[in-house]
């Protein structure tokens, strides 16, 4: 793995030991409004992007982003004032909570502000900026192909953004957080071999790079492969942030095109891949990056899915294997990598594929990556768990040692790994039942809780299925469901531990 | 705890240390086949107390008892010859394993014998023997009213002794096993200050006599209120085990009484209470019952969701709440305790109420109990894992310690709890698809899994529902049910380890 990042006490940490250690009698917020300010002027400099593609920057829709944008910038400009700056910065674990979760509430709050003027109310407005910054993609709008650029750019940007976000968050913020199990991607600082970032801002700036980079191929290959310009720019942002946001009520199915469908496969792959690895890979270490067990461990699956649903639908003479499978292998992975685009109404499959892809919501992507789910590496452990029990059971006198890439994995984490399942299973459940108390259809509300907690998009069923929207629901149900993607998105114990007393105290 | 029955290598142990320890080379089935036939030996005698309940022995069905039972005992008497005893009764863990999986596969397909010449074919006769054996109680028969006496009979003997068997594994055998989290209730030899049963064979008769006691209890209580003594005693023994064969279609409902529900409530809970409390409670231990853990856990759920469901039904402006009360709370304490009775449909109590009977599939009784499902520990437990996992987010560096009934949680138990998890989705999904595939619609498929793997009974949709029954289902969704039924009644472990090579040899 790579040293030096996250490692929470070793000498490279980009947390100085002091700090981590160091608890406050009471939680310093200042700093944390101070950056979260500044984050929210930097996302107005972004809302005025979709100006461009708009042909009058003072009528509607250009000029309501301009307004948001003005609105935005002067509250994180006064967050900023109300927040004095003090000597050099420091972040302990607590403020890293307190600041991701503040981002992935509030920031969504001020995206929402553009689709006010465009028939949405306060209660849609937020569920969709929301659904885009978490890059579940799970959409209110009807009529996509009629909207005007500006509103489906700034949808498709606000995937892209959430997208690296949590990528960031993954890879240097969560592991330190020790949340869910992420603890077994720490670095040990004692491992100088590829010592090849040493501080979390130049992970960072990696992150960001790679993460450009795939995105202008995917713009590349979408618009060799048949696509405009406008439509290969936002499909390009949504597949490799696996947020799923088309430009199209149809999306992919739109283009009608084979070899769309299998571009579009290869990015929302790409998104859903481990980022450590391609920084491995872009330093040239290729053994490493075929070697990756999570990553093999995914692809394997993503092959022996797809293969399975579209041998059924071949079987059962519905279409010949070789379309059954294009069209299988894109929405398990639109599925499987929590992204949601649609080639076709994969509920017309029969009721093995209806119950497997509601099975596939819950997998998710690999981690470090902008994939949501239960993700791949908890599958794994917890098969090595089960096997490790069988083994103990047999032979209760043996030591039994659970390796996963070949690092021990502690018992810290299979607790974390239970404790993660716990919230997720209870999460699920009393949303439902409050999605059911106000009136919502059983299969709806339990499938519309765990695409939004997952973070996939689309749910099942004739209302908010691949051939429907979110638009429907009651008010109260988008609240939910907007807190739902958020738990989800930063893997439920990030947001809990701020109901605990003992996080704002010491 | 109760010491010195269940220590594997403490000097109370009813296994001696060495041969706990001692590994042969190759498994000896030898003994265990003995034991087996004993046991089927002793179950063609039990095959035939329905006789007596017939006018004349000589004709159907009661000829088909007597004929069952003496092709049973020849089979028995076989095992027997062909299994050479030898000196001393010494018991591994593996031949364990073994006796505890084939007695719960073998003697249900003596038992289902008696069905083959009551209209059912081999797969329903199985299907309706495992369902009567594990205290399922789903049942493939139409038109209980007027089915003859002796064959009501069989059923609830048959679960009546696969209750009283599944205490005596769970309280003696599992902890033993080290199946699922149950090495939690091992017993320290160092505790001596209430040593009350030094053997497991006095421990077995403890379980026995307070079985039949309760028993007892109930025919006289159900016969007071108005049931028949037929009645009385085939619910009294149905309502112990928690198995919830009915003599009617329309299960308690029939009686359309309320004491005789309230009567239900109370007994359905005995059977679902940890049988180590009553013996204590016999004993005298007044306090040691009352503040155990887990049952307190298990009353207090009880009385939160019979409270819940009753308040939305009654709120709803259906039925007055003390009516709403009493129903909810009856098909609450029968789905909970995974017994199966039912008083009227709760399919038609609103979707907060079908969602919530879904979710109580899976909640099950306490350990060591006659019930089914995941088990109230379990969900105490990892609970206290998902709030210790939030404490450690916030302190790292403080240390830990899970307690559960005044013991600390090892490692070892939190492993074994995600690897029972685990299995248990990984059976229900495998167990969903393959009931599509066999063309079962969804909905059936998912919920008779469930309701299979859980021991419970009913499942939810109009085919299997608690206005329903097995009958529709395809013979091949009979065996699979079986199948899972078996799994979930010995808590998966026990049958997944037959199928490693390790298991046969050391």
């Amino acid at each position: 793995m790579l040293p030096g990042y996250a490692s929470e006490t070793g000498p490279q940490s980009f947390v100085p030991a002091e700090t981590a250690i160091k608890t406050p009698a009471v939680l310093d917020i200042v700093p944390v409004l101070r950056v979260l300010g500044v984050l929210i002027i930097a996302f107005a400099g972004v809302m005025l992007i979709p100006v461009v593609v708009e042909a009058s920057p003072l009528n509607p829709p250009a000029s309501h982003f301009i307004l948001s944008a003005i609105a935005t910038a002067f509250a994180g400009m006064a967050l900023v004032a109300l927040s004095p700056a003090k000597d050099g910065f420091e972040m302990t674990r607590r403020q890293g909570f307190l600041l991701t979760a503040l981002s992935w509430t509030i920031l969504p709050a001020f995206g929402g502000l553009p689709f006010l003027g465009h028939g949405l109310n306060i209660s849609e407005a937020y569920f969709e900026a929301v659904s885009a910054m978490t890059t579940t993609g799970s959409t209110v709008f009807t009529g996509l192909d009629l909207a005007p650029a500006s509103i489906l750019l700034w949808r498709s940007l606000m995937q892209w953004i959430g997208g690296v976000g949590i990528i960031v968050v993954g890879i240097i913020m969560m592991p330190f957080l020790r949340v869910g199990g992420m603890q077994l991607f720490h670095t040990e600082s004692s491992d100088t071999s590829e010592k090849i970032v040493a501080k979390a801002f130049d992970l960072a700036i990696w992150i960001a790079g790679i993460y450009f980079a795939l995105t202008m191929m995917a713009v590349a290959t979408f618009h060799v492969l048949g696509m405009g310009w406008f439509d290969a720019i936002n499909h390009a942002m949504t597949a490799l942030s696996t947020g799923g946001f088309s430009t199209h009520d149809a999306s992919f199915g739109y283009f009608n095109s084979e070899p769309l469908l299998w571009a579009g496969f290869v990015f929302m792959a790409a998104g859903a891949l481990p980022f450590v690895a391609f920084i491995r890979l872009a330093q040239g270490n290729t053994k490493s990056f075929f070697s990756d067990s999570q990553l093999r461990a995914f692809l394997g699956f993503i092959v022996l899915a797809s293969m399975l649903v579209a041998a059924t639908r071949s079987v059962r003479g519905q279409v010949p294997f070789e379309e059954a499978l294009t069209q299988s292998a894109f929405s398990v992975m639109s599925i499987v990598t929590t992204t949601g685009f649609v080639c076709t109404d994969y509920q017309l499959w029969g009721p093995f594929a209806y119950g497997a892809f509601y099975v596939f919501t819950f997998v998710g992507g690999c981690s470090g990556s902008t994939a949501g789910g239960i993700k791949i590496y908890r599958f794994q452990i917890i098969s090595k768990l089960a096997g490790a029990h069988l083994s103990r059971i047999i032979s209760p006198n043996r030591i039994h040692v659970t390796l996963y890439n070949d690092r021990r994995v502690e018992d810290d984490v299979a607790f974390s790994i239970v404790a993660f399942l716990a919230v997720m299973l209870f999460s699920l459940v009393a949303s439902t039942f409050l999605l059911a108390w106000f009136g919502v259809d059983l299969l709806t509300a339990l499938t519309a809780s765990a695409t939004a907690m997952a973070n996939v998009g689309p749910g099942l069923g004739p209302i908010i299925g691949p051939a429907g929207n979110f638009d429907p629901l009651p008010d109260a149900a988008d609240w939910v469901l907007s807190f739902m993607m958020i738990l989800g998105r930063l893997e439920f114990f990030t947001i809990f531990v701020l109901f605990t007393p003992a996080f704002w105290r010491s």
